[in-house]
């Protein structure tokens, strides 16, 4: 009786890994660190991803069959939809309140201003600063993880790596509550990173059917059960962040496959674009409702942001220097801007940050005051321009009043038909500002000492502000900084060139999408985004030019702002590609140091929890043996999913014998559920579990827990070749074995061409006879129960 | 002195392999069918794909080291920036031609018409008979493989599997003047997918450094080496064939990752971009250059084909209902269309093509004639309308002459104030057929019974058009389709509704992305295609969602229009996910028919040429043997290389002893050049090889030929995982081996965590003190020769 229970084990433990549904089975063993160690001071944790391989559920799911999957795949696009709605909201919400306190705070400065100017920028500054100190207070007593851009932790999690809180559901209402203070409080950030971060956030909540901490799960919605669809989602939810920030549909679709994932199926990229086209109707839609009026201050815009289709028709080849000079420019300084930005938040994290929440709220309040005198302060010393006589005829009035939508912003001027060309893009809104810079058909309208003023002391506003507690977008900055410079060098190309039909707005606009390029090293999907904020695709080649060369510049200093503020926060990213040094290296070289600490099959309680005491790996390998003393490697166990079992304690038994041997069928007592951690919450410690004496001499049979095939390299495999099965497939352990004695077959493609209607037929004889087969030769190898020495040990 | 051979052999394999450059250590092993038999009557030849593991090669790339990278990575820029400039004029060229050929054409007949519309007619027809002729002559007696659309076959290229002759130089020429011929000849096909066909042959040659039969091959160009690198060329040239078609080329970056690569990178996405770019600034350049009239009829146009940008500028939540229907009725029309050209394609290929050539002339002769019948004939009996009175106001001009640029085309028409709405689309180019169509301010320009009766005869026609032997593309006829139906639904809306703000050029832009999305099932790279090209960012979302409505229909009945002509075509893609039966299967049951015929290390050359006569394997797995007669696989070794050494004679020995017993080091002998074989050749065949009775006896060390590490899966690995193992990564041959009996170590994210700097110090020395040990072992292990049987019955 006891003759063939490890390959009875066996055999279930493959049969049932074998019924799971698509969401498990396709390969991708979840994706996480082994046993990483936090090696920052930072907030990433070890981390627990897992793939449920359960073979409960597995049980559950095979019985339901391809019904289920339908409902599986239904209930995914549902929550794609979901996504879009929920995003387009969030993002419409953040926009109207950011765009309603900037309108009021510019309508009473206005007011006061023209009795006093001293009272107004007092007012000016006490507005920002009461906006500025709601948004720290929200980050620091509330939501500490919704600080910064988000992007970077985004980018940890779907390449494996969970920074805790970040997808919690504090931390989406602190991001929405905390940008609207932030941006809507004149400081030098935007609303884009954090929009990306509410998409995710929205996508993560909804994946776990709510928040746990708030009791809101619901249990119909948890078919999100693998750590892939919940990553699934959590791309959707970026693009969705993108597009409803940009209103750029495909811009987002692109941000996410370019920027944000790590793994990509085209299965995947059509739900994106589901969401992406449902946030664009959702974003439109409610513009449209605004445009009657209903939103206060907002409501003067369109889906285009920024609308430069008026702006240059054609180009000379006589351009192409000044811009592929624009190009270095946007290189150079972005590249310094990635590293001022990674020193300074170096030291804010070693440092400052360390002394508390106090230093962090007075350090924001201090930069928002700093922030508002400049933008309030330094257009006063700048003499006021009069108004260009050609353009009153054009439709572009002038002067404005300061803080309104159009250029010419009159401001401390002397005489009524002067405008202030410093105040008109300092003294403002970012996004009035970026659309006077990109504006076409007003040459001259800026002197070339107001834009270097404004370039040096925005550049270092943006570099400060970068980091502190407040949720924090680099997109904005970087289109003002670059369009700065941009207009700079087009004033210089209209003076040098004595060409009419240069627009020095085309020039601002290559000169964001340059800094941009600098700066994050996004191409296609930075192309697509500045097109659909510009509406402008005349300019599409002059764009990917510049930004070919702004990224190739900016290569050759330092990593992406995204990498290098991961990396700083100890998100250890995988690259695409290998190391350098890999190629000299083989997979036993990169485990040369590893002692690997087995299981048997059928293991003592009380070993469990000395050997998971003993060690912080995540997965151990779980061997069997032959009649003839063979050990066999029969699958791997993960941490996490041993924890659930000493908790839960059903599958305790007081025999060391394997439990197919006691009860024939193997019992379901798990629920799927119970193996998945929640995004939001720590998972279970050994700590938090208390087991009594008796426990601690009970066994557990591990067969029916394990993934039976985990992939194996041989261990002389390239370590290059390893790293691209690792990376590639997302994986989270490889075994690493020794090299094989004998091929058993070889998979070309023609084994895998199977035509799904050959199912009933061929395929399945084949299978059913190798079986067969396979069962016999099983039978002749090992026809007396293993002997386990652990358990013969325990056994005396 | 025997005692370590074999170790030193695999040493030296090892080593060797992890000296490999970029090219060929990123784990991809080449792409390729296995033991794949031709399965169909068509053109599909046995594979034979490798990736180079040479170690010649290998030791003179180690030599060279990183600057050798350098170098390479500079040649692999260069030629996506002549890709992308040949493209471009590739593209102007046919452009130009075709325009031109359409131009003389409708002028000519214009001219006789005024006197004879019988004689017109018969001109017209005569003149397109000429250019459909040319076209067909070209095709049957020069460049077969130039038939039909390309894009399949690129696509299986991609995707690992070789048709012959479609990336020759003929094919090249022939596609080019071939598609000037069936564009020009008025058919109802169009020239972007031969265009698609021109970008890969242009990218395939330069790769190969010119064509092998012309002798135009070049030493120093001869760095893509692997198969990868070539593939990454074709992938730009795809791109670069979609940015110079529709002038749309972030398009061009979508449509390659989206239709066309199995396998992307994000290295290659840059690229791709760059590539796109160039070829954008070549066509703008040669079309601003046209403006100023040097290229005849052509340079009317700009750099967007259908400008669309004055049509709607808001839609009514009303609106959302008719696009939905357009959305369906895209998807089905789409589908139908795959259904109907897969069966008179399989007809085609089954019984009318098999007749000869002559066949093929006269098959397609006739649908010119008919094609000019229909287009020239039906609309003599539509009657004409008077042209509206309100544009005359708006700078639209009624009537104008047959074939010119416009609207309102008086044809056979009474009176002089007339327009026959079906001559309009009818009897014009297509080009122009489709701007009419998209044209806004046009309401009621066209009766709905004459765009019933165009889309009946045009679908038709295309329909029948498609499969000929001419270069075929389907994005304008699908377009032409598209829009005729869109803009029937838009006329009903418009008189539904009785809105004024609804543009019929609206909704035939909708109806066009509608049948692309339910034919073609692309949805991002078809969206940004319909936005470059008709240039209005504020549709984006409505196409959007008319593409996702569409693809859904659609991928209700089939498969995507290029899978399915890829299929009967007996070109097997691998999709992107596997089977659902692939989950209750493992590894083993794939290959449980397979008998693995292995290879000795030290092979007598007529054992080699008997094994290779007896299978049709394309890989074979090596083995040699421990002191303790046990056996050790030590690689892979291919049958193309065995071919290359059977071919050479310059490894044969007369000891059986592995060589690096006789000399020590492993001598340099090939040049990797021989062992890669040009795309546009048919390789070594076994029958070509004349070998002595003396060259029979001898004996070949495969030791150092191996590739020493192939990736290895355990035979109960569920076959989903392999599937995504093998398709992910690109493999040709993957190793079913048994269970291991331990494990040697874990593979996680921390190991695959090396920081560059590390370099010198604490991976060198780790690694190194691993191959100390591994030595020791490896001496302790195997301390006498291996006992080949083989080979000991040989000595005998």
């Amino acid at each position: 009786m006891l003759s063939n229970h490890l390959q009875n084990g066996m055999e279930t433990a493959k049969l049932l890994w074998s019924r799971l549904p698509t969401s498990d089975a396709e390969g991708q063993d979840g994706v996480g660190i082994g046993h990483y160690k936090k090696t920052d001071g930072g907030t990433v944790e070890s981390l627990d991803y897992e793939v449920i391989e359960n073979y409960a559920y597995r049980e559950e799911q095979a019985l339901r069959g391809k019904l289920y999957m339908y409902y599986s795949v239904c209930v995914k696009w549902f929550f794609a939809l979901l996504i879009g709605i929920g995003t387009g909201f969030a993002a419409v919400f953040i926009n109207i309140s950011v765009e309603n306190f900037a309108g009021w705070k510019y309508s009473l400065t206005f007011n006061i201003i023209q009795k006093s100017y001293f009272a107004g920028c007092i007012i000016y500054i006490l507005f920002n600063l009461a906006l500025v100190l709601s948004s720290v207070y929200i980050i620091t007593h509330f939501a500490p993880a919704a600080a910064g851009s988000g992007i970077p932790e985004i980018k940890g999690y779907l390449n494996g790596i969970d920074t805790h809180g970040i997808l919690l559901f504090r931390t989406l209402v602190g991001k929405i509550f905390g940008s609207i203070g932030s941006v809507g409080g004149g400081l030098a950030l935007g609303k884009e990173g954090p929009l990306v971060h509410t998409g995710a956030c929205i996508a993560s909540l909804l994946g776990q059917g709510g928040s746990t901490k708030y009791h809101l799960s619901s249990r119909w919605l948890q078919v999100f059960n693998s750590e892939r669809d919940r990553r699934d989602l959590v791309t959707c939810g970026c693009a969705a962040g993108v597009a409803a920030a940009f209103r750029a549909p495909v811009g987002g679709v692109l941000f996410a496959l370019e920027e944000v994932t790590s793994w990509w199926r085209s299965q995947l990229m059509w739900r994106v674009f589901f969401t992406s086209a449902i946030v664009a109707v959702v974003v439109r839609t409610a513009m449209g409702w605004c445009k009657s009026g209903k939103c206060g201050h907002f409501g003067s815009g369109g889906f285009i942001i920024w609308d430069v289709s008026d702006g240059q028709e054609d180009y000379s080849f006589m351009e192409l220097l000044p811009m592929a000079v624009i190009g270095v420019i946007g290189g150079l300084l972005g590249a310094l801007f990635n590293q001022l930005t990674l020193y300074i938040t170096n030291w804010r994290r070693n440092y400052l940050h360390k002394k508390g929440n106090h230093i962090k709220i007075i350090e924001v309040c201090l930069i928002s005051v700093i922030t508002s005198i400049i933008s309030f302060g330094l257009p006063l010393f700048r003499k006021c321009t009069p108004c260009p006589e050609s353009d009153l005829n054009s439709g572009i009035e002038c002067p404005r009043a300061p803080g309104m939508y159009g250029n010419y912003v009159n401001f401390y001027c002397s005489s009524k038909m002067e405008y202030n060309d410093l105040a008109t893009i300092f003294f403002n809104t970012q996004d009035d500002a970026i659309r006077n810079l990109f504006s076409a058909k007003t040459i001259h309208e800026f002197s070339a000492q107001s834009l270097l003023t404004f370039l040096v002391m925005f550049y270092a506003l943006a570099v400060v502000t970068f980091g502190t507690a407040v949720p924090a977008g680099q997109f904005v900055p970087g289109i003002m900084i670059g369009s700065t410079y941009g207009r700079l060098v087009g004033m210089f190309v209209v003076s040098f060139y004595k060409r009419l039909n240069i627009e020095e707005g085309t020039y601002a606009l290559l000169g964001a999408a340059s800094f941009l390029g600098g700066s994050m090293r996004m191409t296609v999907s930075l192309c697509v985004i500045m097109v659909e904020i510009t509406n402008n695709l005349k300019l599409l080649p002059l764009i990917m030019l510049v930004l070919l060369i702004s990224k190739a510049v900016g290569d050759a200093f330092n990593e992406g702002f995204y990498e290098e503020q991961a990396r700083i926060r100890g998100i250890p990213l995988l690259e695409s590609r290998p190391k350098y040094q890999m190629r000299s290296m083989t997979a036993k070289d990169a485990c040369a140091n590893q002692k690997v600490v087995y299981f048997p099959r059928v293991v003592k309680v009380s070993d469990i929890v000395s050997i998971l005491r003993s060690n912080m790996h995540n997965g151990f390998p779980v061997i069997d043996h032959t009649r003839n003393g063979e050990t066999l490697v029969i699958g791997l166990m993960l941490r996490s999913h041993l924890l659930v079992l000493l908790q839960s304690k059903v599958d305790f038994q007081h025999s060391p014998l394997p439990c197919d041997l006691r009860g024939g069928s193997l019992p379901i007592r798990h629920n799927l559920s119970e193996f998945v951690k929640p995004v939001s919450s720590k998972g279970i410690s050994l700590e938090d579990i208390h087991l009594s004496r008796d426990d601690l001499e009970m066994y557990i049979d591990l067969a029916p827990f394990v993934n039976p095939s985990p992939y194996i390299v041989p261990e002389d495999m390239s370590l290059s070749k390893v790293y691209n099965l690792f990376r590639q497939l997302g994986l989270r352990h490889i075994f690493v074995v020794p090299r094989a004695s004998r091929v058993i077959g070889m998979i070309t493609r023609k084994d895998l061409l199977i035509e799904e209607h050959e199912h009933s037929g061929a395929v399945e004889l084949q299978s059913t006879s190798v079986r067969g087969q396979k069962h016999d030769k099983r039978i002749r190898k090992r026809n007396t129960d293993g002997e386990q020495p652990l358990l013969d040990g325990l056994l005396v």
